[in-house]
């Protein structure tokens, strides 16, 4: 196990800041980021401390670069956003992004094989990047990209997640229909237990959405409002004016 | 040269809809897209003549059994939509598709790397693919995202996907901020004359849009509503009734 230390049930407002920095994936996954962007991106994170930046694969090098030798890890998402990729192309850009010095894989599971019934697919694919991921060393976590999933599909998804050796189940890719919500974080928690960590990413923009997620079992934050959402905790004016708590 | 019979000039309005027909690919890449969609994509491709269909590409496989022994190709999104992977990832995925029975390939090209003025890192991460796609008697489009470039990135990227041996520029990935539009498409047929086609893609919806792009110098158009496009200019009360012409 290799996730969060931070437990299922903890509330952080009272804590000091880091500890809510420190279950934060800074993420910058926008297509026409420049080398520029990536550079303040790392610096951001060096900064405020967050667990790793979350960059697109062509930039995973210049990261590892930038954060060698602090405790600010590299995250980059597989077959993304969609997760339509053939196995064996996720594994080789899994392998690849290891590579390039990258300890954290988020990848996006084969929802179209997930949605048609076939889960041993969905399944076979999650083991064979998992297989690739652990014996680089790294951490991995799968997208469910739960705004296009039943409810049943969403247990579905976690229950092979686990079955096939993933780290992390993770709510959604931030490009899709819609992102994280509590009840959605609270289901994943509910399936996975204390066995896998639960990352909730996409739409979380405020100090108080990254707290839902936290009190509702969250133990991993993607988002790439960390900075304002540090900012908004540290300052009650930014607060007050920002939504009103 | 590979790409589509029409020339620029073609105007389609007076022809036989099979014209207009050969020059859709018809498009289905939402990520949770099932088996049975796959299966009901083809046989419309089949039916109504499309040049190609377009999957993502853990769908390749089954399209091509569908479509063996007709007119109707197989294409193929890498890196897709985002185009932030590594060349040689790309070429890897692209590598794969044809493998599994695709002929055309649709790459994104490193948007990023694009708008931090790396033109080298563009051009060559187009060249590799091309290689590979060549190699293995394939065509290669190579697709801008042109919503999120300015003019001159957009010429530029015009003159790198020449440069670099690609088949077609290609206007957009449907899932960008902004689809095709008549302005992109004349620019991009301007700067590559007829040496390369020209593909409009993205918000093309209805059977005006798709002349507007063939009228500003469009060669292929991918679409999902290709089906209804065909209907709308066999029925004249359908077209009445939608856009009033």
């Amino acid at each position: 196990m290799s996730h969060s230390t931070l437990s299922p049930s903890i509330v952080v407002p009272s804590g000091p800041l880091s500890v809510l920095a420190s279950c934060i994936d800074h993420t910058l996954l926008e297509p026409d980021v420049t080398g520029a962007q990536i550079e303040r991106h790392c610096a951001e994170a060096l900064e405020h401390g967050f667990a790793c930046v979350f960059v697109n694969p062509c930039w995973a090098a210049l990261s590892a670069h930038l954060l060698h030798g602090s405790s600010v890890r590299v995250g980059v998402p597989i077959a993304f956003p969609l997760g339509a990729s053939t196995t064996s192309t996720k594994r080789i850009e899994a392998e690849e992004a290891l590579r390039l010095g990258a300890t954290e894989i988020d990848m996006v599971l084969n929802i179209g094989a997930l949605r048609s019934g076939d889960r041993n697919l969905v399944e076979q694919d999650i083991r064979g990047v998992s297989e690739v991921v652990h014996s680089g060393g790294g951490l991995l976590k799968v997208i469910l990209e739960t705004a296009l999933l039943t409810l049943d599909e969403k247990l579905v998804a976690c229950q092979l997640a686990m079955a096939a050796g993933a780290d992390y189940v993770k709510t959604s890719t931030g490009f899709g229909p819609g992102g994280a919500t509590a009840d959605d974080v609270a289901l994943m928690r509910g399936v996975v237990g204390d066995k896998l960590g639960v990352k909730a990413s996409g739409g979380i923009r405020t100090a108080a959405d990254a707290l839902a997620m936290l009190q509702a079992g969250a133990s991993r934050i993607g988002t790439s409002a960390g900075v304002s959402i540090l900012q908004g905790l540290s300052s009650p004016s930014h607060i007050s004016s920002s939504r009103g708590y």
